[in-house]
């Protein structure tokens, strides 16, 4: 890094990581640079990383061709993520297994690369919009569920890393089998894809977790698997009450578009449940569908700092 | 608090409440003056907090007879704590609902008291032992379980200073009653009590969790029993792992004397169900039964600096 960048503004190259497409945009101080862009993460026989590659390329000529020369680059994933290390340990649904992504896209670009949890990066826009909040949980509900715990206004990253993998809670004893090779995760109840399942497996006709959910009150499969979805969740958010003591649990990820339909008969249900204690406020992301590309901006915000911090040699 | 205290030798009265019994001791600059002293929580018609006024006024006198003007209290006690306001909101086991304990034992002594969770102060004498163990959950284990979470070497607090309440953390969807109102809690599988309870139950004959435990291996029914407390215990520290990513799971309190009869097959299940990651350590409390006072001694300390910036009138 020369040393010079270090006085000059920041141009963060903000990547969010999906397991369905890989979005991205150019941030100046800041400032979105563009309306950003976002491409599938497969296509025909190309991996994920492919995907995120090609991203980040366009995005630094994109930057470039414009004037600025990009200083840092933030992206969030999914998965066993050791931030640190820049290391994402093992991520299913991209196909990663101990994958040092931040290494190599900073070898593709020139400029340092944090990596982070795509559920701790939407949780960093979460507190940017509401930085009056210091203690929640952010849980994204799409494909899987994944979680950000913020305690006193920090992160929790964990011993390794991997703090946050609330989709593999246990709610239900020998209940649905996991991916993960345990039964009855949070997730085989209430990711989209679980509802979506449930839906079908009960006889239902329906291509995503967005139809069962407006067909919620009016169809009684659609009810049923809903409510199975909806009491995983509140046994989730029960535990991590009990643990945590969060102020508010925060619903985020495409699930969280059904709004009243998840959240009313959510609040209901803890709230009978935890009897012996006050209930956490519940609601959706007030950061939007786009807290992920958000966080990633904040994180390589963060990098260019610590980098900056490194080259001139204190700690 | 005169302003003299400030530079003078640090004299805690540290108080370490339990539903047995109530243990105190003096500790002048983080040395224990004394053998320290227990009475019962419970004596005759005389309450709880009958019992704690009476050891807060003892204290003070055995250290004034020495010389030693107290400067602080510290007192770890059960129940639903909010430290910053020195309230106990709810301690089922003593019959407390809102009693503001800190400020009464303020009164009593003439001196700052503060007041945490049993299980955080107990965790504070872990991390005087082990300053390098940043992540981990301490979980004692007597007639109840609690918790203490620390992360990034910070004990979480939550935003009504409740977290920890690992004791309510439903284990067993539909299982069985617990006194929070719930079914399937922790507690009522793994508690010395419910460890006792279970093979009462079962048709076993016993005083105590300590006599089953010594049973284990010998008799069917007490590896019943043990075996109902391990796997609930198990699922907990499932669900503390994928929520925190703790680098150890201690487990403090009365059961943890039990051994490798508690951590061998506890060991063994956790890393069964993890297969999907790594296990955190299980290990015992290294800061021994005495970690409680200890603990609240190290509180004691802390109120004391606290107050001492505050009668300064700096922030």
């Amino acid at each position: 890094m020369e040393s010079g960048q270090c006085t000059g503004p920041s141009v963060v190259l903000a990547v969010d990581i999906g397991g369905t497409t890989v979005k991205g945009s150019v941030f100046v101080e800041g400032v979105e640079l563009s309306p950003g862009r976002t491409v599938p993460t497969f296509k025909g026989s190309l991996g994920a990383f492919d995907a995120v590659l090609a991203m980040v390329s366009g995005l630094a000529r994109t930057a470039r061709a414009l004037g600025h020369e990009p200083t840092a680059i933030g992206a969030g994933t999914p998965g066993l993520v050791d931030t640190r290390a820049g290391l994402v340990c093992y991520a299913s649904n991209l196909g990663w297994t101990n994958l040092p992504l931040g290494q190599l896209l900073e070898e593709r670009v020139g400029v340092p690369a944090l990596i982070d949890h795509d559920a701790r990066t939407a949780a960093r826009a979460e507190m940017a919009v509401r930085p009056a909040l210091q203690d929640f949980v952010f849980i994204p509900i799409g494909t899987g569920v994944s979680g950000a715990v913020v305690t006193a206004g920090k992160t929790v990253i964990g011993a390794r890393g991997q703090a946050g993998e609330l989709g593999h809670v246990p709610t239900m004893p020998n209940g649905r089998p996991c991916s993960c090779g345990q039964f009855g995760c949070l997730e085989a109840y209430a990711s989209a894809s679980a509802v979506l399942a449930g839906y079908i497996a009960a006889g239902g006709t329906a291509d995503s977790a967005e139809e069962v959910a407006a067909l919620v009150g009016t169809d009684a499969l659609a009810d049923e698997a809903w409510s199975e979805a909806v009491n995983a969740l509140a046994k989730g958010i029960i535990m991590l009450t009990a643990t945590l003591d969060p102020a508010e649990i925060i619903i985020g990820g495409g699930l969280s578009a059904a709004g009243p339909v998840l959240l009313d008969p959510l609040r209901e249900k803890v709230g009978n449940l935890l009897g012996w204690r006050d209930s956490p406020a519940i609601s959706t992301s007030h950061a939007g569908p786009r807290a992920g590309l958000i966080g990633a901006a904040l994180l390589g915000t963060t990098v260019q700092s610590s980098f900056s911090h490194t080259s001139q040699g204190s700690p």
